[in-house]
């Protein structure tokens, strides 16, 4: 039940559960209010199909318009086992895919459990059974080590109880870095796993939750598929979602509802909306009957350091102080950086110094590229070859923020002479020959 | 004349200047010893016009092909100066369209001066009077603050003395970032300044060095253009280059020719290999009539840091204990960073109180994000506007490489509340209204 005065005041209009209203700029059908949340909150189901709760404030304007819906069609229904669907866990972690706005402060945080974002879906149902679960409730930009142990650990427990497929709810500021992390420390993963969020919040008309929700759930559910990927819209229309190698996607546009791309790859497969259809770009791993296990070690003293002209000593040397274990560096073109003074200044030769002194000491120091797209080429420059001699590591194809996952779990699972070796092996997909792939970046206007 | 050995060899094959020559993997027409440069080493002209050394070494064979040119094809032209052309001046400051391969580790060092460039690639002598000179030679992942103001210096210099244009020959490493910080320090720039450089070094087939000299010192002569700006090949093809802002453009490949491109808004301009036209894609600077200064102050105690899951608070301490000036964050997604935390870690929690007590501690603390394309905007999120309050500002659609120039260039020419004011402000075209572009970053293969 709304509280009294919302009550009130709906009474006041003449407006009754499935009436068409306008609150707060918002259109929509009224929602008889959940059972758990805010009494003084409204709850309307958009025309997109979401359900949003808006905070009422005294004296706000609530319009009735023209319409209505029969209460059967928006009551929340009982979801029944279906024996004939397969079981698909969706765990929420947080993030805008699973925020409401906070009308006290204007902002958006994330509120939603895994089970409300069902009930606002009902078209899932029709995909799978879905089991939900709140695992973490943190932004992403937020996320630290012990939160990629709690998210691998639901996993395993989701499989181990039979689930066909895992989606992960998830801010999508550090998707990326959390789809590799994954497949890092679930190894000989038998199902699909699918890490999904939003750009926009699910009370915007432009919201891309359910889209992704959806997709993300028939991928999990249906696709003869096993590793970690991101489900993310494939272009700016509601088309069709992306299905993208965890190791090699990256999230390419501070806004954009297309902004997860693979890197230097096609994308695995792509999810249409409408239909469901599932069609697979490449070769992939198939679904198997492998025992999931997960190496959850990581080790935390571990940095990542993008480097630029004109930056200081103090910067690099905190890693051999601290007494880090690896470090990626971020560096310039094939994997290059400041190393080579000259008469105005010796801070690059103290820098490489430094670099040496910690390669040195025993922490695994790994070069990319903070160009993103191609490969590390060490040997191609005199500097390159110094580095490597000083004993830095290239990262080959890897991503910056694939080889820092990948080196915080490498030192966390293996001794660090194995670890080392590891580096430039393929454990997840994240080392690709990088071909002439690169887009015409102006084309899409 | 080539040293005694040198001679010797060439005279016990029959081999006279000019002739069609084949020495370590490379072809050619041997061309006469430059005035300069090591006696030991064999000038061959390769068919993509380049003139490549292959330094001597005692029984290397040097073997005769069929074919000869004459000698005056090949000898360097006395320039003689044609007043119905420009005047360009090309400064040389290093890199990849500088070098020469060093056969003694197997990298490429750079060598070339500016004046051998220009007699290597006469095609320059038809657009206008060349001015050649090597202002100094580091690779460009080496630059520090004081290669800024020799490099502006230098350009103001040529511009006094009447340059039509100025051309930058450049390291690809990072070119975008001097590109803007000269965006910056050249105030009420009359004539185009032109920074290019090579993605292979020109004793490649592939060299991209001749068309990027070529198409760069056209521009700089003829376009009716004041600014700064990147000249590099457009697509993989030796086709056009295309002309980026240098406040807008950003190295996104580490190999590929057209690795440069413009970031959230289109080239300037596109300019012909062959014939040479230029056509501008919108609305441009004009040459002018105005009196050129040099705003070269630069605060050296700026950082940049890119920000990630599972960072540690000595990362971000530094800058406060080292007293910097500035700071840019390249941020997460939006404008966020990790800035709280949960039972699990309060290391988050620290790094937030860091970030406080440093803006409050007068340094200047800029957000960026690390997805490269899209605005910052820190109003959509809680996070976003608790940084603002603890003293951020938002860099809006700055890139973060460009906002650590204009920061060092901010704080080394305006008062603190001045500088503080100027960071949202356009200065050079280094903020843009960032429409919804992007690219389909998959399509191009």
């Amino acid at each position: 039940m709304y509280s009294h005065k919302v009550s009130e005041r709906l009474k006041g209009f003449g407006i009754t559960v499935g009436d068409r209203i306008r609150v707060s700029g918002k259109e929509g059908s009224l929602m008889p209010k959940p059972e758990t949340g805010d009494p003084d909150c409204i709850v309307i189901k958009l025309d997109n199909g979401y359900n949003v709760g808006i905070h009422y404030e005294e004296g706000m304007a609530i319009e009735k318009l023209e319409g209505r819906v029969e209460l059967e069609k928006l009551a929340q229904k009982e979801i029944k086992f279906d024996d004939r669907k397969p079981v698909v866990a969706i765990l929420s972690t947080g993030g805008t895919i699973a925020s409401r706005v906070d009308y006290r402060t204007g902002g958006v945080i994330p509120a939603f459990s895994a089970a409300d974002l069902v009930s606002a879906v009902p078209e899932l149902a029709n995909i799978a059974n879905i089991k939900g679960k709140s695992v973490m409730n943190v932004f992403s930009e937020n996320i630290r080590p012990e939160h990629y142990k709690y998210m691998a650990g639901a996993v395993a427990s989701e499989i181990a109880e039979g689930a066909a497929g895992v989606v992960i709810l998830h801010g999508t500021d550090t998707m990326h870095y959390t789809s590799s992390m994954l497949s890092f420390m679930l190894r000989d993963l038998p199902v699909p796993v699918v890490i999904l969020g939003a750009q926009r919040s699910s009370d915007r008309g432009s919201s891309d939750a359910a889209m992704n929700l959806i997709c993300g759930v028939n991928f999990a559910a249906h696709a003869d598929y096993s590793g970690v990927v991101v489900c993310m819209h494939g272009t700016l229309d509601d088309k069709f979602c992306h299905i993208h190698s965890g190791t090699r996607v990256r999230k390419m546009h501070t806004s954009r509802r297309d902004a997860f791309k693979s890197i230097d790859m096609k994308p695995i497969a792509r999810v249409d909306y409408e239909g469901g259809k599932i069609d697979f770009i490449g070769e992939h791993p198939k679904r198997g009957h492998l025992e999931l296990s997960v190496a959850s070690g990581l080790e935390s003293k571990v940095g990542l350091l993008k480097v630029y002209p004109g930056m200081r000593l103090e910067q690099v040397a905190l890693f051999r102080e601290k007494g880090y274990n690896g470090l990626v560096i971020e560096g310039t073109g094939l994997g290059h950086m400041p190393m080579k003074g000259d008469e105005s200044s010796d801070e690059n030769d103290r820098i490489f110094n430094e670099i040496r002194g910690l390669a040195e000491s025993g922490c695994l120091v790994v070069m990319t590229s903070q160009c993103i797209y191609g490969n590390v080429n060490m040997n191609v420059y005199g500097p390159g070859r110094d580095l490597q001699k000083a004993g830095v590591i290239s990262g080959q194809g890897m991503l910056p923020e694939v080889a820092y996952t990948k080196l915080m779990w490498l030192l966390g699972n293996y001794e660090k002479e194995k670890a080392k070796a590891m580096v430039s092996q393929n454990v997840a997909g994240e080392i690709v020959e990088r071909r002439e792939v690169a887009p015409d970046f102006e084309k899409g206007e």
